[in-house]
């Protein structure tokens, strides 16, 4: 990594005579600069830096480039016009405008800004992935978690190209993910939890609890379900474009062998006449090992079982959908046969899923016989957002065996999925969905999460979001807070919570505008909670860009540009088309 | 760079005992393997080795990953496995089957095989352009040139996201190209003839002439017809493809900005009310200068005129078919007017063609003062591939004086256009083109031509295809061995030609089978030579992969798979709809 800067000074417009004396020591280079000056006279300095890297696209040596880059540059004024006309194109495309309430719009672009300062078009030209804290800070020394699933939905419906490229990221670690799954003795591959720059395992073995200054052993490394997530992210992009050169060349290999990961790690169990998933960890980070056991992990988490049967159910979609041509070469390339995709309907169909009683789905096995914490004993102390685990881990106490999750795990399942795309999925597993199970689970779950992740509240508040749009807003107004006031008190210093803030603007989008797309319909149901006076907002939709305006009395959906079929606009019951120019307004229905 | 090399022994199947012995020198390692072995016992010896570049994706330290990798490969017959199964996917797709010489297919094959080991699907994980040379050697040090219009037509009829990569590599380094621009004092991007890593001037000041063994100052650098090749790509991927995203993102702001340079760089000529570019090289390298002139560059070379002009007319074209938004925002980022646009448009109608008599397109302006060389004369002592530029200076003369060409230069535009297109271009620029002026002007250059480049023959024989189909099928069996017997005296050694070789295969493609794409027709009016009795092959034309079968009686084409819109397909005066799954047949006239 090399920098590059050049001082100007600027005395009534003009350089001065000045004196320039540079330091250097081991850490540190200063320049000192020195200028004759009256009183009161207005002095301009302009700073500006370079900044390149041997991992800069075609650059050998960056500090040949730096310098290049830092003779080339214009003066601060044009840089700043260029800077200015690049964001004010990008606003066009990414804004999202609330009405009713000013502090939460800023902090809204505050999330917007800082998700494009992470990833925007300039990340086409790169290989990249999603850090979990942008480029803002040390935090997880740059790995690659599954952020990813709560940003693309954003960026898909703006300029999918840079999903699109994101995801040729995880298709150029396919190899890597192979790797990981052989040496674990699976077939397919498995993206691991964290990953390094090549896709390697990078999670760590070990973490600090700054509660107890102790370190601590770290299991979180068997959350499988990344992988779900991954195919989950290309489905919606899927979704989004209808990009079939995309799924055709990278997407349908990642989702095979995904689907050839799971067919391999669900074993059979003769007891329960299903498969199970075991020895993993779910999305809840407190819950790694069972509380009497010796062996790392947890077995059959439910948001792991129901996205890995979703997950080869759509495996053996996404392939029937292909060219005869691509079929052969995959199942050549990947060694699938017949067999494989027999295996994998079977599995998908007799996944095992936990429940307590016969309306909570349980998060994992045997967690209804973990004991009750108090939570808010707890927060009467710590505050509302615990890291209970490390609270529990100081007092010589383990979060394993309490009903106390970090942050929403058989939420995730109805934050991903409509209650009408669950109960296909259940129905498909051979379970029964009732709608109404919704309001229990968040019951049963919200009081039992310490929210020790920024992603908690945002679930939250979007599971709510039909139920109780009065906590679902109350969710959402923290969660817009989370690194604006620093909630988990010092960690927005090593870095933003970029899911949480991709998360937070998605719910303007997708969950109060009731915006879903599924199986090439894009439905609006929009639902705004009482605080929200209205949403406007640009979205493009399989090459197409339409205008969204939403308030309490009605909806104008117009198509203003783009090319292809008409799309299919789903509202209520009935479905419309519309065609390049065409709008129409929506009645919406009085609030209850 | 690092390598790591794993050998295994094998005597009758299992390891022998071994002794290895490892020698490190200054510039070589050597392992030395002994093994006790009675006569005509069998040893079979692996060697495998992996190879890895810090510039490898996601990769830190090479030696590193070339450890890792050597430790995980599988044993020999296992990678060979691996290694046919993907090669017969390839074949699958890229092959083109001839019918009539063995040896003519096999030599096609040769050069399918050396184009996929240098660009192939595996290329669309990396940043990497097409080098003249492939990876075989180290002639010209890597450097991108302009080869890929002889090779994209092939990658875009089959596997079309290796171009977009490939074009891609081009966007990334379009800020270099401004720079370049900028520094010559022109607006908008100007792609150097020689491109190093970031995309940066590398073109050579000077060279060596082996004949002479003196270094001669090289002015080839002023090759700006490059910006319009890179144009012509693009385009040409455009018909292909349909890939309106590509065009948006990308497509449409690289042909802007190299209109905006063909616009800063024609100046008006009052004494021939037209505008003119000066002070440029064109395609042949041996005219580089006026012969009494101290400046470099010729004036008005027509290649470079007539695609400059057909840059500026299809930018204005691509610009108008853009969506508003995308207008927009390519206005106020590259900074273009209407201004701009008028300007444009004026000179693609007003830039010079010179001309020689009426009907012969001069090289360049002042062509027809150079004198003439009896090129059959140097044949005698040299052989038919001249370098005359080398053989003339170092008899202390000058290949400037002569109207003699390395390659075909006019004749590029027939080998890039069909009459149709010349005459619509023509026409543009306010001159006449009569079809008949394709065979007067062949003849013309032929007779003055060296085919001091390999990419000579295969032009000349694409342009007398339709004229002398005799003629034609001798320039193609010349070029087809330009590398299998390294016509061009040693040079093969430093690498294979890429574009010679691309051209011949697609000489199969596009030329005798009369396959051409304009404004969403596929035109398919074959005539094969007599030498060669029939032409198999399959192509990928909008996402739909066809076949097609030719001999000299008729032609069979079906649409096989795929998906989107039926094609239009152009056979003599009609126009075909063909669906998925529909199959017809044409009969092809007699042969007159």
């Amino acid at each position: 990594m090399a920098q590059a800067v050049r001082t100007s000074v600027f005395q009534k417009d003009f350089p001065p005579a000045l004196e320039r004396r540079t330091n250097t020591g081991e850490d540190y280079i200063e320049q000192i600069l020195t200028v004759e000056a009256e009183k009161l006279d207005s002095i301009r300095v302009e700073k500006i830096l370079s900044f390149h890297m041997s991992r800069d696209i075609g650059e050998t040596d960056p500090l040949t480039e730096a310098k290049t880059s830092i003779n080339r540059v214009p003066n601060f004024e044009k840089l700043l016009k260029a800077h200015r006309k690049s964001w004010r194109e990008l606003w066009k495309r990414f804004d999202i405008c609330i009405e009713g309430n000013m502090k939460n719009q800023m902090l809204l672009r505050l999330h917007i800004f800082h998700l494009l300062q992470t990833a925007s078009p300039n990340s086409i030209k790169l290989d990249m992935g999603i850090p979990a804290r942008g480029w803002h800070g040390e935090a997880y020394r740059g790995h690659i978690f599954w952020d990813e699933i709560y940003i693309f939905p954003f960026l898909n419906l703006r300029v999918s190209e840079i999903t699109r490229t994101l995801m040729i990221y995880r298709y150029r670690r396919l190899n890597e993910a192979r790797e990981n799954a052989r040496r674990s003795g699976y077939r397919g591959a498995m993206f691991p939890w964290q990953s390094g720059s090549n896709g390697r395992e990078e999670s760590q073995e070990l973490h600090l609890n700054p509660e107890s200054g102790q370190w601590i052993p770290d299991n979180t490394y068997l959350q499988r379900h990344i992988n779900a997530d991954i195919v989950y992210n290309i489905m919606q992009y899927h979704e989004a474009t209808c990009d079939k050169e995309f799924m055709t060349l990278y997407g349908a290999e990642i989702i095979l062998e995904v689907a050839n990961f799971f067919g391999s790690k669900a074993e059979w169990d003769d007891a329960k006449e299903r498969y199970v998933i075991n020895h993993i960890v779910g999305p809840d980070e407190y819950h790694t090992q069972y509380p009497d056991s010796e062996n790392p992990g947890i077995d059959n988490n439910a948001y792991t079982n129901v996205m890995a049967a979703w997950v080869l159910k759509t495996a053996c979609e996404v392939f029937h959908g292909l060219v005869p041509s691509r079929k052969e070469e995959l199942r050549n390339q990947l060694d699938i046969s017949e067999e494989n995709f027999i295996r994998w309907d079977q599995v998908s169909r007799k996944l095992y899923i936990p429940f307590i009683g016969d309306r909570i789905i349980a998060q994992f096995e045997g967690y209804e016989k973990l004991e009750e914490l108090d939570l808010e004993e707890y927060r009467k102390e710590h505050g509302e957002y615990l890291r209970i685990d490390r609270i529990l881990q100081a007092e010589g106490d383990d979060p394993n065996r309490y009903k106390t999750s970090k942050q929403a795990d058989v939420l995730m399942l109805f934050y991903l999925f409509s209650n009408d795309d669950l109960q296909e999925i259940f129905k498909h597993m051979g379970y029964d969905f009732d709608p109404k199970m919704l309001s229990e689970n968040i019951d049963y779950y919200n009081k039992r999460t310490s929210h020790g992740s920024t992603l908690s509240k945002l679930v939250h508040s979007w599971v709510s979001a039909r139920s109780d749009r009065k906590k679902s807003w109350e969710s959402f107004e923290k969660a817009l807070l989370s690194d604006f006031e620093d909630v988990q008190g010092g960690t927005t210093s090593e870095g933003i919570h970029l899911g949480a803030m991709a998360g937070t603007v998605d719910l303007m989008q997708r969950c109060y505008s009731g915006l879903r797309m599924n199986k090439n319909i894009l439905y609006l149901n929009p639902r705004l909670p009482d605080n929200l006076d209205g949403l406007n907002f640009k979205i493009r939709y399989r090459s197409k860009w339409l205008s969204v305006h939403i308030n309490h009395e009605k909806m104008d959906v117009s198509v203003i540009e783009g090319w292809g079929n008409p799309i299919k606009l789903g509202f209520g019951d009935s479905v419309y088309e519309l065609s390049i120019g065409d709008q129409k307004t929506f009645k919406l229905k009085n609030h209850e």
